[in-house]
């Protein structure tokens, strides 16, 4: 399986929303093609569609290209820009995808007097390097994390949400990064994964990445986490992220809140696992967070089959955000921000970026 | 819709599994018939458990006479025993079932010089009163919970997870039972139901017994709890309970243990409704309690549909303890029993039982 893969000019995209039963791959020609792509689901993770979106650009960029004989850069960019922020308004909580569309915009006001023909090309480039930036990112975190992890030297048990895998992500994975990275030095007793309602990210896929690669996993619901740190010995809590303020606060797929609370009752500490590229720090504090409502039919329906009464009211928030408080750490691929807040980020941008 | 009924000396019961598709009933006949429909969930909830166990003793005992024409009370006797082990044995984690099915054995007991269809006649007078005091009992519950809740005057957003309602006893239900009294006043603004996965018995019967009733209902998957009493002044979480040891830890569907967790954290009290048949003073604390573990395909699978690998490793336990530090109140028939502890408890015995 390979999350997304640019092939012949084009973008190949894993349709993610028929794992784990079949293995689906969609060819995107067209800016459209990876803007649906991303607000349907099929690629997902905050790092992974901020790497579509790159290279959503860049297919917009050839396409404009391929049509219009008397291009100007200009007049290129006029038609850029209003798609850039389509593709960034195809899902409004991860900022992965901003800051990677942004990097491409701000690449392509630098070519002003470039030909067509090398704006394409360095469009195309800096994707490549996104991408290929965010699988070094991945393994830095994971090695970063695992390092933190293992100091005790005994198998770990972690309870992970939704799915910071490969799968979200161009590299190992973010959360599951850092479990495939203890795993190696044999430091994984137990990973215990979080189904994750209504889309099922933990069942059908995290389960699916670890099981592939031999990790003990068991999937529980997700109502059964508080049970599971109660009774199982975690030892610790792993999950990605979408979008952290300045403060630390982090916004992750909706669960993620609640199972810091959880983890804070039982003292079990909690580590979100993200790059650097997952740090809003324009915004203060999470409140400022756009959190995005999804279909009801999400809630109402599990993979084509109703679970409750058509005209059943729904709440269907598809994101949390957990206070900085309840976080032990944020791993980053630069190091740890221990007990993340102001202070800490601050120093932590100071000395690193 | 109608839980259960008897009708004709044979045990009418609403299959759950099938709702809110479909509305069909089974005839029980036999004991037999009782036993398994009690384990796959056609009848669930702890209170209609207990009826239909007692009904489930008629009917052996009325086809154990029609069988055996020299029958002898003792001989009756020799032959139920192992039947109301059975029964009690169909699931082990609520109570009302041993308590229901004990009383069947004590009547029985006392009956040991009757003839054989006078012992018929009283163990099915004995059903139908069991049967008539759940129905009796729910409303006063209801009446008293309602009554201690509705002191503020203002309508009420009230949480709640699985299902506490006509479909889990004989009556209007425990925790529903409290939220159709206060609606009977107005003070109900909103009831947001935990779809409670596995079995989804939020999603396919407390919203359809809300909606049915035209009382203010929202559907959220489980992981959304934490965010929901964050972000949307919820007053108070309601649940049912399984058995609630002398201690006052309560036993209840998975799920409900890290919901009195969540909502100490956001300062929500927490009540459990349950009758005094709930109670099993017997037991010193929740650890002693047997939690239920299922079949893993429950977890696996949704409906028939595969939610994940066929093959994942799953753990499925279908109840968790709640300990009697995270409950505000346990509403009883009798009253309520505030910040219940072995103290209290052992009060509330005194007093009303």
């Amino acid at each position: 399986m390979e999350t997304l893969r640019w092939q012949n000019d084009q973008l190949i995209l894993l349709d993610q929303t028929k794992l784990p039963s079949r293995e689906v791959y969609i060819c995107c020609t067209r800016w459209q093609d990876v803007c649906r792509a991303i607000s349907i689901l099929s690629v997902r993770g905050a790092p992974a569609i901020g790497v579509a979106a790159a290279y959503g650009v860049v297919l917009a960029a050839q396409n404009i290209a391929a049509r219009q004989k008397d291009l100007t850069v200009a007049k290129l960019w006029e038609q850029l820009i209003p798609i850039c922020n389509a593709l960034d308004a195809s899902r409004p909580t991860a900022v992965n995808l901003h800051w990677a569309l942004d990097r491409m915009l701000k690449k392509g006001r630098s070519l002003e007097k470039a030909a067509i023909p090398d704006v394409i090309s360095a469009l195309k480039a800096l994707a490549v390097q996104i991408h290929t930036e965010d699988i070094e990112v991945n393994t830095a975190m994971a090695e970063c994390g695992a390092a933190a992890l293992a100091k005790k030297g005994t198998p770990l048990t972690i309870l992970t949400h939704c799915n910071a895998g490969a799968l979200a992500t161009a590299g190992i994975g973010t959360a599951l990064g850092v479990i495939r990275a203890l795993h190696k030095h044999h430091l994984i007793r137990m990973v215990y994964a979080d189904e994750t309602r209504p889309l099922l990210q933990g069942a059908r896929l995290t389960v699916t990445e670890l099981m592939d690669d031999h990790i003990p996993v068991t999937l529980i619901s997700d109502n059964m986490a508080a049970w599971v740190m109660k009774t199982k010995k975690v030892d610790a809590v792993l999950v990605g992220a979408d979008r952290i303020t300045h403060n630390g606060d982090t916004a992750n797929k909706i669960g993620t809140y609640g199972v810091s609370i959880l983890a804070k009752e039982h003292g079990i500490p909690f580590y979100v696992v993200a790059p650097v590229s997952t740090f809003d720090i324009s915004l203060a504090t999470g409140d400022q967070i756009p959190i995005e409502e999804r279909n009801h039919d999400e809630v109402r329906f599990l993979q084509g089959v109703p679970t409750a009464l058509s005209d059943a009211p729904v709440f269907n928030p598809a994101f949390d955000v957990t206070p900085h408080e309840n976080i032990q750490a944020i791993i980053t691929e630069k190091g740890l921000i221990m007990h993340p807040d102001d202070t800490h980020i601050d120093l932590f941008f100071h000395q690193f970026i």
